[in-house]
């Protein structure tokens, strides 16, 4: 007989579909991949969809939905992007209009929707190989900054990148590194190693999102380009219309983390 | 002082751009990345897009560029994609209308240009581990076969999958292999091995594109994704306009093979 956890875990998007979980996807259905979403009007999915051909480090394409489709038939056929993640946020002309957990009413034909790698998946290859992730052991966010490197731009969309920290001892930092090099989907390999100010940061204490965290001694700052990214490139725009992932409450795929190691 | 050759060999893309070499590109600038052009109108550019996206084994996209612009930005800075390449093939409404080494005259603001990756790349790296390539060895085309894979469509374009193949002795086979997926940007690793009928093919002897090569004993056929398919899902459609590179007659861009090697 299953107990209580393993039985909620199977039936956890059950109950995201019905609206009967809204919380945080962290942690859930462990070893399934995880996706940030963001839906855009058709004028201007294929300026965003070059954006990410141009950026792959921060806007790393798992899937893009045909027009109007809320179905991910790649990453999770049968599964309705308008019902199986937990939490929504609308923006309107660039201001957060509404938090809702069903998009059904506010869908029309004419929207795209994008799946974007998410740092989750590498994240719990970390912990299987004992490289620490300091957000986690501290219960925290992960610390975000916005750095000096500029995007790629496509159309209307351009901005800086992004990054996300992590604190590495020395004696696992090649390990980090090849990790997230076979992961070429959810972020690839770190950006940046090391010295914060060569890439315009000036105070880690400081993240511009998320939580700071301890860097021991013995540990270097690292750096991967992080999913904010295109969220921020998106509202600078002030569409009149974008939906995404409230953060932390992903999209469940039906790939495995392992689907996404680059042999 | 530079030999003739080597003289020749960097002139050639001024050359190129003069109309005063019109011949195929394999060989020139050893090293360099060649890639293959499609160019469409915009109203096609989106979906196609998205069967890149979607079939990025056959579809390795290297570049895509904004709307009307000929500039390849991120491959080849300063050059020009009307007047680059040696020969070009123009269809209209899916028929083959003209060849032409130059074009300035055709060029309309409404056109997107994709650079995708081509095996050149890849079959350097096997010259210079002493994998054979046997279609270099017997100065043919390499063989090409359509299959029964299909690809994921995206709107309009759907197709089956068109593969490659190169007799490789089993003795190199892993290296083959290992090599060809640290290169996803130039069709990466292999899509099928062995037995031809598993995906469609009846008669190694009669490719549907290309010429046949001799298949040694002790050797196996190895079939990679190929870059005819994109050419002709597009086809399929008879679009009202499409440019292509003639058939051998690449665009030599400004990266280094080693820039695609996925470390």
């Amino acid at each position: 007989m299953m107990n209580d956890w393993k039985q909620d875990q199977l039936q956890v998007r059950d109950r995201i579909r019905k609206g009967d979980y809204t919380g945080p996807t962290a942690g859930l259905l462990n070893g399934q991949t995880q996706a940030n979403l963001v839906v855009l009007p058709k004028e201007l999915a294929f300026d965003f969809m070059l954006f990410c051909q141009r950026n792959p480090k921060p806007c790393p394409l798992l899937e893009v939905l045909d027009p109007g489709s809320a179905e991910p038939v790649l990453t999770a056929p049968k599964k309705d992007l308008r019902t199986d993640l937990p939490k929504y946020f609308i923006y309107r002309h660039g201001e957060k209009s509404e938090e809702v957990t069903d998009l059904s009413s506010n869908w029309t034909g004419d929207l795209v929707s994008f799946l974007l790698g998410c740092s989750f998946t590498f994240e719990s290859f970390f912990l299987q190989r004992d490289i620490p992730v300091r957000h986690i052991e501290e219960g925290v966010n992960v610390p975000m900054y916005a750095t000096s490197l500029e995007c790629h731009s496509a159309g209307r969309f351009e901005g800086n990148m992004v990054v996300s920290m992590r604190p590495i001892p020395e004696e696992k930092l090649t390990e980090a590194i090849q990790v997230t090099s076979r992961f070429p989907a959810v972020h690839g390999a770190p950006i940046h190693i090391g010295s914060p100010e060569k890439i315009g940061i000036t105070d880690l204490d400081k993240p511009d999102f998320g939580d700071p965290v301890t860097i021991n001694d013995g540990e270097i700052p690292v750096f991967w380009a992080c999913g904010v990214t295109p969220q921020l490139v998106i509202m600078k725009l002030k569409p009149e219309f974008v939906i995404t992932h409230a953060p932390g409450h992903m999209f469940i795929t039906d790939k495995k983390d392992t689907d996404y190691f680059l042999l």
